[in-house]
């Protein structure tokens, strides 16, 4: 789970760099969510890992958690197929898996198939989860599928710190 | 299940209208197949009730039927979200789902969202499974997940028919 | 799956050999269910497997298959645990996981803690499944969880025999 | 969730009455745990729903979170079958489901099927899950499965108060 005593060394978490939104009706920005809990779930729509847990999971967090305290944003960091996930494509998933969080999508980068935010932030893969605290501190990053349990734990110590 | 005694009024199953295939060398026809039971799964790749039960159900049944008696087809049956589901994202769906079955993209329609085969069929939607006999007849036409019990049953009760 | 040519060769079934029934009002025995297929699960009230496959999947049978062609009967088969897993208890758990096929059993072996069913059978341990045709031959015996739609398949088969 | 403004105003959580201690090599007490949050998971061995869901849930807590910090106690709360259910068969079902966090036996009621704890706490039926905080007090009381992402968030909660 986070380490509680690790806030302080913890490096501010990269601006998002995005060019599209699903689910939202103006962008959102990290500064401009400073004094919540940041939920960031990297995924790509073709991703099975993705849609089987990282995906419920973060509906979840979104259903079980106050937006003025947690707020989830899906990032889709497509580094694959990109041909295939497009934004159209993407914009028929949400639609399709009834996904009601802020979705954006990451912005293309400028040599090679990563994707800027996923750059920023050195993601091994999708699903990525990121916890952002309120200061916009990253507290935690983990790659593949999280246990339930020790993701709500990992919000709960977020929340409960002043 | 299958009803046994329905064979003699069975019709003919109508013959694939199909514009590409995958996992296969050459197309395939049902009248290629004649002697062999066919199972079809029409399916469209941003389903979730498809990429949840039917595909998986469909990809079981071609791990443990022999090819020899039994052949598994899948049919892309876009009848929405058509600039999402292009062959070229089915391509990559497939590749990242590790479908291994012969699946074919239905052809689009003249006039209106539904493709040919899934008109020709009278489909109601996705998933839906289709059974064909030896003879090419029609035997089971079933919309919705359908518990894997019944479908082994019918399959089998399929393949007693001398 | 049951290898249909295996027919001529296979043993009679051991007859049943227990002491107590739950779910019917009259004792069964195999004699007596010739012309029917018998689905029996052997199965302890102590072992996960058979909570949470084997039993699910016996109820599932007996629920899909008319009970005209398909006798499902459990066998409480106790090898270990004798003192926690008596009669009393199994009527409780019965109850308790609403179970509504005949259920009998086992009768405890003179020397050594098998029962008597289960050493005729030669039961390597639980769940247990074993199928029997109509002229009460035994034809499929497997020890541990097994597929839905092999089941399915392979009651199909035998049930498609004249 | 739980609500961290409750905690001035909670009760003291009655004591444990129990006859026997599994799976710890002496009895435990609620006065002996303070400082640490205790969990208690109150349930029957034949009850389905702990079965599937709430012992899987205890027996995760018991292994994500550390022990000095969280304390995770079944308690074995027998108010049916109760021939069924005894000492020596609960033995046989802990051994069975490998469970490994510590479990008490309820103290049967003088009067009624009602054990003695499961009456102190005015439980309505099994699983139950009860949250304590490190000074003793009762934060949590839910009847049925409740989910792990929020189980885990109050579990957090509790731990993070000073």
């Amino acid at each position: 789970m986070t380490d509680p005593s690790a806030a302080a060394s913890s490096r501010l978490a990269p601006e998002l760099d995005v060019t599209e939104w699903f689910n939202t009706s103006a962008p959102l920005s990290l500064a401009g969510l400073r004094g919540r809990i940041v939920v960031l779930h990297a995924f790509q729509m073709l991703c099975p890992g993705c849609v089987q847990s990282g995906l419920p999971q973060a509906q979840k967090i979104a259903k079980l958690f106050s937006p003025d305290d947690v707020a989830v944003i899906g990032v889709h960091t497509v580094f694959e197929h990109h041909e295939a996930m497009t934004p159209v494509a993407l914009k028929a998933f949400i639609h399709e898996y009834r996904l009601t969080f802020p979705i954006a999508v990451d912005r293309p980068g400028d040599d090679g198939p990563i994707p800027r935010t996923m750059a920023a932030y050195g993601m091994r893969g999708t699903p990525t989860l990121v916890l952002i605290d309120r200061q916009g501190r990253l507290r935690k990053h983990s790659f593949g599928a999280e246990d339930d349990m020790i993701v709500g734990a990992d919000i709960a110590f977020l929340l409960a710190e002043k």
